[in-house]
């Protein structure tokens, strides 16, 4: 399936170009607050240095929008196709994921040269009208905002590592609490609901096809589960305690040691502290828990006598109506979906057929979006997903149960 | 949910008495071409040696069915609660499953005593009835034959390790060719199909509750991929084209150096051989292919041009018509479904509840049976269930496509 | 260097056919309280199955002395040649060491009958005279003394691991108290020693050269370190203190968390156990400590004030007095000497060169001789030689100091 | 041993001071040309930051020197004890050593602050006259010089795993051809040597007592192996021969996939191309071998029909004659001696009795000094060490023979 086919409506390349400046320039404000020293660093294999997202995301738009479809082009650097390469098979040779963290050059600066060159390309490309290449415009932009995301949650966990607990700025996002909590439910009456992007506009290949989903009566929490009620778990054994957990959970739990969510300081166990990219605080207990795998969001749903929503009632019940609080912009949410191609589904075609597809084995879905999730990037029909021992995305829970 | 309440049918006694005679003397038919030393050796953590199989099956009759239910019952020996307790953490501390191996004692004969010692157990509750214990002794047999199936595959493995490269028997249990082979696909409209298992015959909590699903249309084959259909994938470069692979099966492909499914032995090019569990023979490039991952499965469909079935297709598909070819008794199939609990999904109660529902994160399922299965335990609804890497079981490739 | 030339007294013919019938026996005797089972399983890559030793020291003669010397020898069986093959890499290739233990076939039976058949061939040669084959014999004798040693210490490992703490014998050999403890120390002035084997008896060729090593003025501990004295480096916190410890030692406390000696059982701290090859029993206080690594041997140095001594101050000791108690016969005693060659050290030549020399890197030196060593087979020149983290060997601690 | 002991001589405040600036000055000097990123990254768990050698040798001098010793000292932040403590357990907790690139903060600009503070420091103390921490702020030099090599060989792979091969400078240290190369051997007579270091400069712990050793007579080359004469033993299967191995090297080779020494790049067989400190260059026959680990240069030696030295004839040799080529300022000369304590060792007293001691096992004894190597650090006595399949040393070979 192409990617054209996919998104039908026409595009006016000067509102692509006034998004693209804005898209771009969030990123760098993003990294603003960071040193050379800061962007550099990987602190774990599946995190990467800023640097590297400010230069893959431009490493993007250069390989699928500029060298295919702008005459002329000039290639910044022919090394850094290698360089930044994330995963892209039949783009060629990547430098090695764990080794992004080993990159002292190119420096800062001339990623930053690199991605004005880009953003150069990409002007003159969009002057010309931008042709077939705009749909490939869009998906380099919503990519980007991906990666903005992910360096927020890259270097809060780089920063959690080091003993001066060192703040990204001084109003990080951070989930908030939310006022009208109020412990209510929302039920669905049995359906079958549809499934997956419609309309217009832009949608990943793996939200698609639009298709039909027989529910069975069920109830979504109106709210997310908060700091406060994973403290009870804690505090009632909850880690400790095999029968809450699913089995590879429980390994888990058992190797890596686990006893609370990422970034919990429980060191006071009467003041228990949270690192936060504003630097470390006091937690709150009425904010969303946050910084949690699924394996803790199975259990936690397990010892509070519930179940994670499936994908499919979530979206449903996000689709329906507005009585859910904090679908978006706290935490993403765990469903209890294994991340499987929707039926009928294709990958897109060409090299970004790479872009989503070959991941479907071993993780499961989120839905939602969260505090580090650019407005306007995510919406009800959106799949993120991550394996099930993941902690340092911003990740929380809702709750469900059948009706 | 009770097990009782999913099997609501009358049992009765004298008949469950002769098919546990048949389903426990069969487990020792499979085990008594095998030397003390072959039945004790445990070849990897995944694996168990026959011995621990042959006490394992005996503790979950004594543990689940005759210390609950038969006044007066005593146990064995005490020890062997921690011994042969597979993952059951709600019965007691447990062996280290990677540690199976090294119990030479108790010795083959003790556990064979141990056998003996419940089989009178289980034939002294039947004539007082069995009463409510009935339903769990019948879970007991399928358990059995559970057991039964692994314990060909263990020890298929373990001889694979030998040099000497044993033979379990003449006339191993091995997938056969099928005569019929057409190179034909079975097709079906668009339905919503009612998927889970249906009726008073047994089943596992994993196959309920029966559910409807709405399928596209799609077409299945009626044939098994075989052996020199998978060659002249292995042939096109198929270990080495990482664009046919989903991520991780590529990474596993790499770490483990995969180059051909397990158990060939591509030596000489011209004269492929197979190990089985009658001893290395020549391939019969007609026979279906077996041994595979999930992520091989996959990469074959892909290249093929086609994809794995969906679960819900699968036993569509078979609930429906008796076209397709070897469906249940050559191998278990591949599908492209993750092992997701069903709407509504219940774990059964007590210790039992630790059966199936654990394992819910990570795995495939895999539908039909294989050579190596008990006669009569398989059926349409049941869901088979193993990691995407895991190569020893009997399992191969049932193509599906969409129409 | 030839083997012979090392060895330059005459043999008897008579007199080694003797012998070997009497080493042979004694293997067999080691084996014989244990089932098939209990010969079969290996219990870490570190150790050998019972069945293994067997089988490797008689390939070991049939390899070194009938295949090169007995004209029309007949090989038992070509595959043992890799099967049995430690590492000899000049001989061919071997079988995987950490896979010994998944050898169930051949069976402990032919094992057996090949042992039978080397020793029906070793006495053919030796009616023929032996000729320069005797020295070879003479090796293979040693070589299957030092098996003997390995065989209890590996099937102890074995039966440690298993929840029913088996018993090899009521009487397993268990390095006693001596009743003479005198808490003395034994002084020796500054001198030019000359160490290694001299004479005519056997040695290895790690014994060699002969040469001078002066030595400053020390004195080592009349006794070795008992249990009860160990006791007191536990509570005095031995094992948390890190500034006792090699940097290496400690490293390997926190990953393995030792806090203990291999086989002592503190759960009750009042009444410490100990498991041995007559199953557990209460820890005697003035019993030798044994199963210590290196690490621990040095640590409880550091801790008690004083040191290790090298082994060239345990041999000089030695060959000068019989003052020091249980030199011999209770535990190896670890030197403060790494295992490297003396000044002018050859290998043998041949196959044989592999024997020791390769090892000569990472290990350190025990010297004297345990209680499960054959009676006669070490000797004061005698260098026995382990990684230092190595517990499961029977390894204690003998103290010296600086004068 | 109180270090003041070991170092008896006067020491002049003033020279001390020129000494000092002189150090100081050229550990900045050889940093000048990285960027804040390039030494703030971590390339292995074994290197460290070039920052991070930066502040830790500023935290010894605080730490060692400046705290104890000079009054009203005012610590520049008291974070830095945890974070630049390599390895000193009496001086309280340790930042991780694989954690050490984590530490973007505090800033290269922090850290040379750091360096000015403690630099302040040290010259008031010298003003007062430095009393007895003279001799603690000498082995500060020391050290600092210890580290300046350290900082060559850590940025060297750093940027050998960057694949834009970045260099540190256009003359990077590297060790050259010698003109005068021979091929001759230099002979020494059987001897007591006397070995340690004797006088009145400084002399690490590790170096004392000086004391008599026994040697046979034997010969020295007087040239180091060449990359030419290495190219030979390459081409002639050496890393294929297990039989010229150590058995822990040969299972190094095996599992780390050695082809060719580190840095070597053999891609094109014509033209053998090597990593240096100035970038990728063509490999120079005629200069010495160099980053093999003492695995490489013991199968080396084997090949070669000669020996590795011990560290005694190397150091009897050196202090004997000065026709030894190349023994300073070249390479490392790994030794056949394993790094054991000398008869009658003593550490030093106080947090710098870790400075050595902890390291005395499994590591060998290398002999000499590199290009790398401060001018004048170096001496016959000194005894470098590293564990033998460390690589990234600039370390290389010189032949021995018995006579």
């Amino acid at each position: 399936m192409g990617l054209a086919d996919s998104m039908p409506m026409r595009r006016d390349p000067r509102a692509l170009a006034a998004r693209y400046a804005q898209v771009r320039a969030a990123t760098l404000a993003l990294a603003a607050p960071l040193s050379a020293e800061d962007q550099c660093v990987q602190s774990m294999p599946d995190a990467s240095p800023v640097k590297w997202h400010l230069a893959h995301t431009s490493w993007f738009f250069e390989t699928v929008v500029l060298r295919p479809h702008l005459p002329g082009y000039e290639v910044f650097d022919p090394a850094f196709a290698q360089l930044f390469n994330s995963y892209y098979v039949s783009l060629g040779p990547r430098h090695p994921r764990p080794q992004r963290g080993l990159l002292t050059r190119p420096s800062l600066q001339q990623v930053l040269d690199y991605r004005a060159h880009v953003d150069a390309g990409i002007a003159a490309l969009l002057r010309q009208g931008g042709g077939e290449a705009l749909p490939l415009l869009e998906l380099g932009l919503h990519h980007e905002q991906q990666h903005q995301e992910l360096l927020l949650t890259d270097v809060k966990h780089l920063f959690s590592l080091n003993p001066l607990l060192p703040a990204w700025g001084d109003a990080g996002p951070h989930p908030a609490a939310d006022a009208a909590r109020s412990g209510g439910w929302s039920t669905f009456t049995s359906q079958e609901a549809l499934i997956g992007h419609a309309g217009e506009g832009f949608a990943f290949d793996n939200e698609t096809p639009r298709h039909p989903v027989r529910l069975q009566p069920f109830a979504l929490a109106d709210d997310l589960v908060s700091c406060g009620e994973y403290l009870a778990f804690i505090n009632d054994g909850g880690y400790r305690r095999p029968e809450l957990w699913l089995s590879d959970g429980w390994s888990t739990v058992m190797a890596q040691d686990w006893q609370a969510p990422l970034y919990w300081n429980l060191a006071d166990a009467q003041q228990p502290r949270l690192f936060t990219l504003a630097g470390e605080q006091a937690l709150d207990p009425a904010a969303p828990v946050c910084h949690l795998s699924f394996y803790e969001a199975a259990a936690y749903a397990e010892w509070a006598g519930h179940r994670l929503p499936t994908e499919f009632e979530w979206e449903a019940a996000v689709s329906r109506s507005s009585e859910l609080r904090q679908g978006f912009g706290a935490v993403w949410q765990w469903t209890r979906s294994s991340y499987d191609p929707y039926p009928g589904f294709r990958t897109w075609t060409g090299a970004i057929s790479e872009y989503n597809g070959k991941f479907m084995v071993g993780q499961l879905v989120l839905r939602g979006g969260s505090c580090a999730t650019p407005e306007g990037h995510s919406r009800a029909s959106y799949r993120n997903f991550f394996p099930p021992a993941a902690r340092w995305q911003f990740a929380g829970i809702r709750l469900a149960r059948d009706l």
